[in-house]
Order: C-alpha cells, then structure tokens, then sequence
C-alpha cells in the first residue's frame, strides 16, 4: 500500500486546516455577523482584495454578515477640496448644511459604491445601503454638545436589511441617517450604528475592525478576552485611551442589548476576518458579557 | 328625506371623483411602474412633494413602483466647483476618473439620498440603489465614440429590486453601472437604464417625466396617442428634436421588450403621475406596440 | 413654462381630491370592516348602484367588507302574500314554522341573492351566506319573550367567512342560524349578528347603514362623535328612540369586544361609506370606546 | 391459545368489511366527486340522514365531495301557492320574473339551506352556495326554444368551490346561474350545472342520484357498466327513456371534458353512495369513456 | 319502489359496518398512534400481512402510526448458531460485545427489513430505523445490575420520525440505541422505547400487541378499561404477573408523559389494531389517566 | 505598524488554505454528491474517523452526501462462520435464502449501523436506510447468469432519501433491495446502486472511494481526467483490468444519466474527499462526458 505516499503530505496538511475550521462552521453557521469596517482595512488598497475575500468565505459557510461603514477622513478630504471651512466645538467637527451635503456625497455616494463594488469583484452579492433607505436609522440632533447635523440614533427599523438577507444580499451600510419624519438627515458614529443595528439584529457576533491589534494594557499586554465589567474599568482607570473607549462602550452596549460576542480586531492583519472566525487562534480581543474565563475553548481568539 | 341634503353637494362630487378612480385603480393593481424622474420633477423644490404625495398614492392603490434617476446638471455643477476640466468629444462630455468619482457621489450619494428622504417625508418606503448595487446594472464601456467611462447596459440582474418589492419597498436607482467582474463603474444614460430596467421586470408601463407636455408636433400640436412606428416616422422625419429622440428610441425598445405601455408625461404639471394613472383626462402622450386606434377608452390619455 | 397651463386647473383639482384620500386609504388598508346594510340603502334600486361602487372601492384599496343584511319587511310582504296568519307577543312577530320558511325563503333566497347580484354587476367577488352555512351562526331558542323560532346567536364560527376573504371575496351573510346540531334554524336580529360578527373577525370598523343621519340629540343636533358611555347615556335618559336603541347596544358591544370603531351613517347618501371612509367631512356618528376627544382628526366624522 | 374465541367472529367480519374498503379509500382519497342530488333522496324524510352520514364518511376518508341540486317540482308547488300563471312552451314550463323569483327563493332560499342544514347535523361542514355566488356560473338565455329566464351554461368559474374545498368545505350548490354582467339570474339545468361543474374541477366523479336503478335495457335489464359511444345508442334507439336522456348525456358531456367516470345509482337505496363507492358490489350504472371491458375489477359496480 | 330490494340487504348491511366506523375515523384523524409489536402478531407467519392490512387502513383514514419492535427469541437463537456463550446476571441475559453484535444484525437487520417488506407487501410505505438512525435513541449503560451493553433510554430525538411522518411514512423502529457521543450502541428495552418514543411525539395513543387478551384478574376476568392508579394497584398486589408489569409500567409512564390512552391487545387476534381502534367492540384493555368510568362511550374497548 | 508581525506567518498561511477552498465550497454549495463507499475506507478502524470529519465539512459547506455502501467480504465471514456451504456460479457467490438472510442481517443490520454510529460521532446527522425502506430500491431477479437472490435494480423511487436530505439528514444506503410488490428482497452490486441512485437525485457527482490510486495504465501512470469514451476505449482494449471494469461502467452509466462528473479516489488516503472536492490538487481519477480538456481548472483533480 505504497501509494497513498504519492499524496504529497503538504496536500494532507491542507486538509486538516480545513477541517480544523470545522468545529468553528458548525458554530457560525446561519449566525448575523456585524462588521463595523473602517480604517487601515477600508483605506489600503491591497487589504480590500483580503477583506472582499473574507466575506466571501463567510457567506460560503452560511454567515450573514452585514457591514457598517464610516469615513471621517474622507469627508474632511473632501471638504478642503471643496474650500469649506471646518469649526469644531469642544474639539469635535460641526457638520453644517455644506458639511453634511459633503458627508452623504462622500459616505452614501463614493465609499459606499467604493466597498460594494470591491465585494462584488470577491463574488460578494453586497448592496450598499445608508440609514436613510427604508428608514434604517432613525436619528435626532445630538444637544450636547450642539454639533449642528450630527444625530444620535433613535430607533433602527431593520426591515430592509433583514430583507436583502434573507436572499444571502450582504447589505453595506453608511452612517448617515434620517429624522422619523423624513425630512432632516444626520451625520452618525458609525460604530454606534454597528452597535445598534447588531442589537436590533440579534447578531451573534459585532466585530470591530480597527489599526490596532485589539485592548492592550501597559501591564498585561494584548488581551485576548474580557468581560464587559473589565471593559468598564479599563475606561474607568483611564487605561483604555481615546480612540478605544467608545468602541468600548458601543461593545458593552451591544452585549447588554442581546449581541453575543464583541470582537475588536486588527485589520491591518490580511484576513483577520478568517483568522478570527475560523482558526483557533484569534487575532485580537473578545469581549463578552460574563467573565472570559467561563467559556470553554471552543472559539478563536 | 330632506336630511341627506344636509350633507354638502360638493362632499358628493368628491365621492364622484373617487370613483371616477376604481377602474384605473382596478387596472393597475399589482403591477410594475417603471418611472424615470428628471428634470424640473426632480430639480425645482416645490414639486418634490407632490410627486412623493403621488408615488404614495400609487403604493396605496397596489401599484409597484420603481424609480431611475440620472442627474447630469449636478454632476456638472459639482464638476466646475472641484475644478475639473470638462473635456468634450464629438460634443459629449468625456468622463475621466476624477468626473466618474464625481458622477459617483453626486448621483449614488447626493441626489439618491435627497430622492429617498423626499419619498420617506411622504410616506414612502423608498430604498436607494445604484446599478452597483447587488450587481443591478452590468455595462461595459461605450466605444462609439469613446466617451471615458461611459458605458453601455449589457444586462440587467433586478433581482435585488424585485426582492424589495416584494415587501413594497420602493427602489430609487441611480444611472451608475458596473461591469461584470466589479472592477469598473461606468455612468450611463438614464432614459435607458429605465427601458432597460422595465423591459427585465415586465413593467406594465414605463413613465417618462419630461419638462415638455409630451410628443408635439407643428401640426398636430401634443399628440396624446401614438404607434411604435409613428415613433420610428417622427425621428426618421426631423419632426422628433435632440432631446426627444432618445426617449421616444427608449419607448420603442421597451415595447419590444414586453412593456405594455410607454408614457411621456409633463413632470412641471403638479401630480402628473397621478392624473396620468388615475383620471381620464391624462397629461401627455401615451405610446403603444399597436397602432393607438386599437386601444379602448379604460385608460387615461 | 406656460404649457402646464394647458392642463385644465379642474383635473388637477381632481389629483387634489384623490390624494386627499391617500391617509385615509393607508389608514383603512388590511383592515376588516362589517356593514350592516338594510332599510333604503338595501331597498331603493336607485342606491343599489353606488353602493356596489363603494363596496368596489374598498376592495380596491385593500380593505375586506363583509355585508351582513335581514329584510323583516321582505318576509312580512311574503307572509301576507301566502295568506301567513301573523300573530304578534308583547308587540313582537312570533315566527312559527311557516314563517321561518319564509324567512329562509326571503333572506337566504331571494334577497340575499339579490345583493350579490348587484355587487357583482359592480364588479365585486360577493359571495353569498347565511348563518347556517358552514356553521357561521350558533344560535338558541330566545326564551324571554318566546316568540318561536326566533333565537339569539351564541357562538360565531367566522372560518368560512376568514377563508372566503383570503382570496379577497367579499361574503354577504344573511342574517338566519342554525342551533349546535344543525336541526333547527333560527330567525336572528341582523344588527347582533353584524356586531357579533364584527367582534369575532377583529374587525377594524363597524358601520350601520340606516335611515337616518346618525345619533341626533333635540339639543344638539347630529353628533359626528360619540362615546360608549354616553350611548348608555342617551338610551337611560330616553334621548335615543325605539329604533336606535338596538343599534346603539349592539355598537357598545362590537366596542367592548375589541372593534375600534363604529359608525352610524346615513344609508339614503348615495356613496355613504365613501364618503365616510374617504374623506374628512364623514356624513354621520362615529362612536368609539374611548372618549371622543382623544381621537386626532385622523379620520372621516 | 383459546382465547382468541373469546372474541365473537361477528366481530372479526366487521374487520373484514373495513378493510375490503381499503382499496376503495385508497383510490379515491383526495378525489374530487361531483354529486347531482335530487329525486327521493332529497324529497324524502328519512333519507336525508343517510345521506349525510356518506357525505360524512367521504370527508372522512379524504375525498372531496361536491353536491349541485335543483328542485323544479318545489318551485312548482310554491308558485301554485302563490297563485302564479304557469305558462308552458313546447311542453316546458316557461321562467317568468315571479317565476324566477319563486325559483330563487326556494332554490337558493329554502332548499339550498335545507340540505345544508341535514348535512351540518350528520357533522359535514357543509356550505351552500348558487351560482351567482362569486359569479360561480355564468349563463345566457337559452333561444330555442324561448323559455324566458331559462339559461344555459356558458362558463364555469370554480374559484369559489375550489376555495371551500381546501379547508375541506363542502358546497352544495343551488341550479341558479347569473350572466356575465351580473345583471339578471337564470335558472338552469341540474343534471348540466352538475356535469359542467364536474369537468371544470377535473373531478374523478360524477355521480347522479336518480329515482331509478340505473340504466335498464327490457333485454338486458340492469347494466353494470357502460361506454360513452354505448350511451350515443341507447339514446338514438330510443331505449333510454325521457328522463334518463338529459342524464346520459351530460354524463357523455363530463366524460368527454375529462372526467374520469360517471355513475347513475339508486338514491331510494339507503347508503347508496358508500355501497357505490366502498364495496365491490355497486348500485348503479357506471359509465366511463372507454369500454366497459377495459376496466380491471378495480372498483365497485 | 320495490327495485332497491334488488340490492341484497347483505350489501347495506355492508354501508352499515362502515357508517358504525366514522365516528372512529373522525376521532383517531390526524393522530399519532405508536404500536409496540411483537409476540405471536410478528412470530408468526399468518399474522404479517392481517397486521398489513390493519396498518394500511390506519393510513388510509389519515392515522399517522409509527411501529415499535424488538426481538429478543430471535438475538438468543442466532446467538446459539453462532456458538455464543450465554451469561446471565440475576436471572437476566448479559450482553456482550458479540451479543450486542448479534443483536443489531437481527433487529436492525433481519427482524427490521422483515416487518418493513411485509408492510410494503401490504401497501404501506414503511421506512425501517434504529434508535442508532439520527441520534433516535440516546441510552447509557444500565447500572443496576450491570448487563453489560443493556442500556436505558435517556433522551429521544425524534426529528428524524417525524420527518419521515410528514410524507405519510410509516417508521419502524428496532430497539438499539446509541449513547450521546455515537460511540457505543446499546440494547434497549422495546416496551419502554415504545413508551418513550410515544411520549416525546405526543402522541394519542400506545398500543401494546401482546399474547394474552388484555389485563386478566382472576375475581374480574379481562378488565376492559383500566385507570392508571389501578394499574399500580395491579402491581403492588402481586396481581400482575412478571410479563405484564413491564407493560403496564411503561402505559402509566407514557400516560403521565402526555399520551391520551394506552391499549393492551391480544395481538393473536386478527385485525386486532383495526377491532379495537374501529369497531365500539374492542378487543383488549384500554388505560387512561382518568378514572375508566369518565369516558364516555365515545370510542372501542 | 509593526504589530501584525505578532501574528504569527503561519496563522496569516492558515486562511490562505481555507480561502483557496472558497471556489470549491461555492461551486459545490447546495449540490448532491452521491459517494460509494468501502474497501479499505470502510474496513479500516482508523479510516473512519476522518471519513466522518469529512463528511462533517461537506455538509457544513451545504453540499447533501448520499453515502451507499455493499460488504461482500463481511457477509462471507458470517456465512462462514455459520457453517453454510458457499455455491459458485460462474465464478460467482450463489446467493440462496440462508444467504440473502445473512446478507440482510450483516449490510443493512451491523455495517450500515456501524456506518451511522461513526458518522454520528464524528457530528453528522447520518441515518440508515436499506433498498427496501420506503421502496427505495426496486430490483427484479438476474437472470444470467441464475445467482440466486442476486437481483438487478429496475427502478429507483427516492422519496425517503430527498425528504432526509431536506432536513439535512445523510441518508446510509446498503445494497438491498425488494421486488415491486414486497415480498421478495435481492442482494443488489453496491456500484450500480450508487450509480442509479445519483442519477435519480441528479446528482452532481458520483465518487467512489477504491483501493487504487484512481485509473492507472502502463504507459500513461495514474490519468487525472477520462472522458466516458475513453473509457470504453479502456474496458475494450482490456487496459481496465477486473475491479476497475465495473465502476466504469457504472460511471459511464451515471453520467449517461445526467450526473455531471464521477471521481475514481484512492480511499486509503486520510481526507481523500476533501482533498478531492476543496483542493486543487485532486487524489484520483475525474469522468466527465466530455473530452477532459474541455473542462477549465475550476476543480481539483
């Protein structure tokens, strides 16, 4: 019984990754997945081709994953080219009429079609949506601080996204929303909008796709699990630094509100989706309602 | 009986008027209106309402509506305030990548948007979608002349509109394509996509909304019937003008494809669509496969 | 831009007046509504018409009517026409086994068949019923005062008349029953059997076609809303006459077992039911469980 | 292993009898069979009940049974009652307004719910209907000779009855028909109403309840069974009597529309049906396209 | 009308066998009816296809049965052929590896597909299954005492079963059972499968085919019915001999887990299923929850 | 950004492994796969772990396994063991009734259990069936040569195996089967079973799982593509030798039917399946009925 050898053993080796991959299938399969995409991920071009691929995957395994973008620094672009001029209150941007009429060019308009067409190139059937379609995101004007066109989400009436998936669509969403009576669009955080929709979807999972590899400590390095009350002291004690905590709070948000699992993962990393889903070896932080330590091995990261 | 005179003459008259209604409504009961919306409908502020007032009308009596807009003016005027230079070929403006990205936010992002939160403020469930958008509208670059990324529709895959309708979602679609690997966007004409768009959804009837009262000529001033092969005379013969002869070659094709009946109907008229369905009076020209003699009085114009 | 001028300022008040109706027909849309049709709506042949009219507009606007209808004067024409001794308790018609013959014969037969004829002829799927069909009406013998085989219903079995409205047939039930065995029929009051039925469908509305304007008070005149505790009101001071009294119950009943509203209009208006359906005006009294002015002027009367 | 005896052998051939049926349920579960009732089975008192107990067992064992009647000696009586003219044509009774109105009333009316309530008490869901109900028969005046509101059959429209017999109603439909324009009803055949009606369910069976044993040759007495072309003899020679000719050929009528087969039995036998339907010995006459001798011993009769 | 007496009264004798079954039919229509078979009715060869027969006519008047069976005389005689050595525990067969070896190829193998081709002789579409077949029956060792590879039933799966019901299979079940991870199968008892099973699929009845008459006491002879308390009694008092307590153990489990009435018959009676389940006869002991005298004469034994 | 480099290279090749899957999965997603299985895959204790675990992905990537397996040398170690006398015809095994007995008990009771219980433990939901279950598989007696109850399949009726399918059940299929009426069961070739099997459920593939590399010829070593002529070619020119002749046959016979392509795969090899299915390099022999170099680099092998 010779034979067999001329299999090459690296072609066995394959093999048994997929088949490593095969507990975490079973587990993902039929599951919502939100994906908040932004970033490194979203602004180099040779991580697109990655990312488009990761998706693909997952709706090959029986995922339905929904992504939810943002894009600041493209509006800002945008912006300048357009000479208008930026004011900031308290440090944050005040999105007056020109502002938000740049915003929805850049996020609903470019990005948008930007994402959705880089998914169809992975054989993704993605369709680009904003919070304005359908009514998705019900927003009203933030008070405090008084930013001008920037809301604070109210309601989410999913209907149209769970529609597009029922027939495995792979809606991509921008942050921009609407006033219930339809006549006042809103600039929204984007991670908020992953937050809440991953709530009203009872997703699984809300993975957020960001330039660092995840919740670092000075002491205790990358933190591959967390609780959501560590998450708490980790904004309390000032550990977690500006740009974690409201990914901090939108995760603990999202946990209370039914979601599963947070993951923030690095999205540098090339196929971070995978490695995370799929591998048991994760490539950032999970974050979960109870304490880490009493789920068993049986997820990545 | 002298007490039903306490009721008003002119409240009666109205109930007339409802009536007057029930056969069109009757007829046009569960089937697919492909409107193609421009012009003054779609520029002058004052008449956003009452066409959303009309597409709500339309939901309400069963009709499915879907909506194609293009937008070339905004583009330009986009154009000219981000200083591109505007480069022209046989008299065709030529779209460079940096007009494409134009196109891209002014049609996808703006001008969708304002479309959809005008119909939501009446009450319309509207959904905005490009031809990006679940892979809507394939094209592929136009070579007679070469106009840049302008391309032509090569095949329409609704099935992304034909889902949302199915929940009586009202799609709004943007005059943006893409070709079949998701590599490239093309900007293509409006009028056509819409004939397109209705030929692949067996729309009982594609509506034009125009600045002009429908087909006039010299001599017989507006027509308000007209053959296939009338059309085919009007263009042959002069009579037809610049901005008449693509829609009138978009009706052709769309009757040949199975649309039972092509509109052209004046968009500056206050609820043209409305008179248009749901009156006998009708507001511009009606355009049938047979010879218009064929058709008995059940419908308007 | 003259040319819209060509359009006559009378058709577009027409659009006007259809799409006054719009909140109306998205209000009423889905929705259940019971009429109990009799005296000069049921027995002038010049209203026969536009009350099939109405009947095709509300079907067209997606609403499911179901009619229900008596005729004691029919069956009192045909007794005295067989030479029928008519013997009366306490001023009541007794109904003995020749009678309820007749009743059968008259409501079952003859007019009940005439009714949906003339819907037909208006272009209504009418399906005819009585209560004995299907076993829609359980019914026992009335025994204070006994007046024969005259019963009061007990139980509603509504799946013939669910079933027949799932393919948008509009069932028109006369008003005879039939006790839990199937072996004698019963003669029943056409306005219980309407709000039995009515509280048994969920139905939205309940609307008495009658001879009169609505609930009129010598102090105040035509009330255009009212609610349920005042109709016990109006009943307990004498205010509401012999021939309001029964409708007036029977509408408190349909409120306390889950319909919305009911409605006392005016039979003799040609398009009634439009009128009060369809527009603001309403032509008679709307009575609602709660008090009336914490209902927003949503809706017709 | 005497106990066995315990069990008294009347009761083992009750099993018998049960499962010689078996092949019979088999055969025709989920059949449609259409059942012209009338003569003494309707007319008289105690067969009403044996009636209703086979409808009861053909619902039981899956099959959908389908009843039309008529009642000309009924209506003769009341119009007699009333006083009415009865004008004869060719030896036919001529179909005046009050006589058609008599007929209405009594068939419609009295019979329709008679047989529907006996129906009810044997626990069959039984609901009547007429051919005006959801414009179930669509008929013409007949023109030779001129009967008055004699009609003929021009259309069959089963939605109605269809409709019913998916939750397993069973209708029982009055000879009564309508014209197109549901403007003016006739009366019409039974024999045709039941034969038009069978083939346009594409019933498996028609079967008539005649006053007789089936067809009976003075040579060959009883027959058993029959062929379609045998029918076109009996009737040309001049064997088959007046009142079995209608019956032969509307049953050549269904055949020839795709019936599968016809029977004429015996409705002054009690259970007539089941005998026919569930025991190899049958009742009647049983009449198909083919010839006789094709049918393998399948079935009863 | 002497012709009916054509009709030898033996034939409506016939309709009237039938007639007596349909309150039965009507009562057991759509029910679940899980028999445990065994003994005589499955030994011995004249009895297969009277069971056939019976099985059939549960199916044809819309019975859904599922057949339980075990066969522990045919494992003891081919393990005698294969040489076997038999241990026993406390009186009780010990089930090794090669016993347990032997016991799945005569259940699941020989004894399976012969009580499956018997009943595809008869017309049933049976589909043979063990407990192993989706995860059916999950046991774990017995423990008290210890027999080896005998297992109890700890959970029942029954999606597999009730799938194949939905299409009008009939599933037979042979008494392995597999423990949670599909590593070890085990020998189960069949009565106590039989009773598991009918609980998890809540079904209307269990019936057990034995080889004595029903539940026998000396002072009463056969009981006809039986309340579960009595049953206990039976067991206490020493009444009750060795192979009956097991039975009627396994009926009060079932009874107390939601089944409406357990049957013990004398399968050596032919037709026994179709006596006691269509007949007012019965042929056996019936045991419900409830006193025996509650239940009214509605149904056999 | 030097932080991805803690991601280990070998985790990054890791998704690279499961993205190169991502067109199998997708073309293979929703198909059936027919596989015969046995030899040295079936008999080999430590082959059956893998064997599940790549059905476990199989299934978890949506494609329905029907697994069909036979066991000649099984059944003649049992009749060896029962001391019964082997009789050849021919050449071949005399199949007597001592024989179909104990080939009933080992295939469709011992390996068809043992099958299941290892793909149950290795997490997928397999269950059992024989060619006699639900008439899976009718055969009538082979007449040369005269082998006893050696039977050819004539008609395969798939019902029970597509309604398990639907629910995600994978059906285990031993080579028995039954005549048309039930009474008499064959020993069937396990090969013609699976290849009639897949050409009922149209399969997209047939693979079976040998103890050879795939098909070798001197000259040419193992052939990674055949077309079905050249495979006639092989059988007649006597390259094929014993064993290869009728699995080619069979394949031919497949793909005839309507199967799209038959994999010969060296069973010996661990995870030769997905090799097979989810990697380009493929571990045996692809038949198409198409010249081999026609078909494009889409599949492994």
């Amino acid at each position: 019984m010779e034979l067999p050898t001329l299999i090459a053993q690296r072609t066995i080796a394959k093999a048994r990754i997929l088949l490593e991959a095969l507990p975490y299938m079973r587990e993902h399969r039929g599951k919502i997945v939100v994906i908040k995409y932004g970033g490194a991920a979203m602004d180099m071009a040779p991580l697109a081709r990655p990312f488009a691929e990761d998706i693909a995957l997952l709706t090959s395994t029986g995922i339905h994953p929904v992504i939810v973008h943002g894009g600041g620094p493209q509006v800002t672009e945008m912006s300048n080219l357009l000479g208008l001029e930026t004011r900031f209150v308290d440090g944050l941007r005040f999105t007056d009429d020109a502002t938000l009429d740049v915003a929805t060019m850049v996020l609903a308009g470019r990005l948008n079609t930007k994402v959705v067409s880089d998914l169809l190139a992975g054989g993704v059937r993605a369709v680009g949506l904003s919070g304005v379609d359908g009514g998705l995101l019900h927003a009203r004007k933030q008070l405090e601080p008084d930013l001008g066109h920037v809301g604070e989400v109210v309601k989410v009436n999913a209907e149209v996204v769970a529609k597009l998936m029922e027939t495995n669509f792979v809606p991509v969403v921008a942050s921009i929303a609407i006033d219930e009576l339809g006549g006042q669009a809103y600039n929204v955080n984007a991670d908020v909008v992953a937050s809440e929709l991953a709530a009203e979807l009872a997703a699984d999972k809300l993975i957020f796709l960001n330039d660092v590899p995840g919740v670092v400590t000075p002491t205790a390095g990358l933190l591959s699990e967390l609780g959501a009350s560590e998450c708490a002291d980790l904004i309390q004690s000032g550990v977690a630094d500006g740009g974690m905590i409201p990914k901090l709070q939108s995760a603990v948000g999202a946990l209370k509100n039914g979601v599963r699992r947070v993951h923030l993962i690095d999205g540098r990393v090339e196929h971070a989706l995978v490695l995370e889903l799929f591998t048991p070896e994760g490539v950032g932080t999970m974050i979960s309602l109870d304490a880490p330590d009493e789920h068993p091995p049986a997820e990545g990261s």
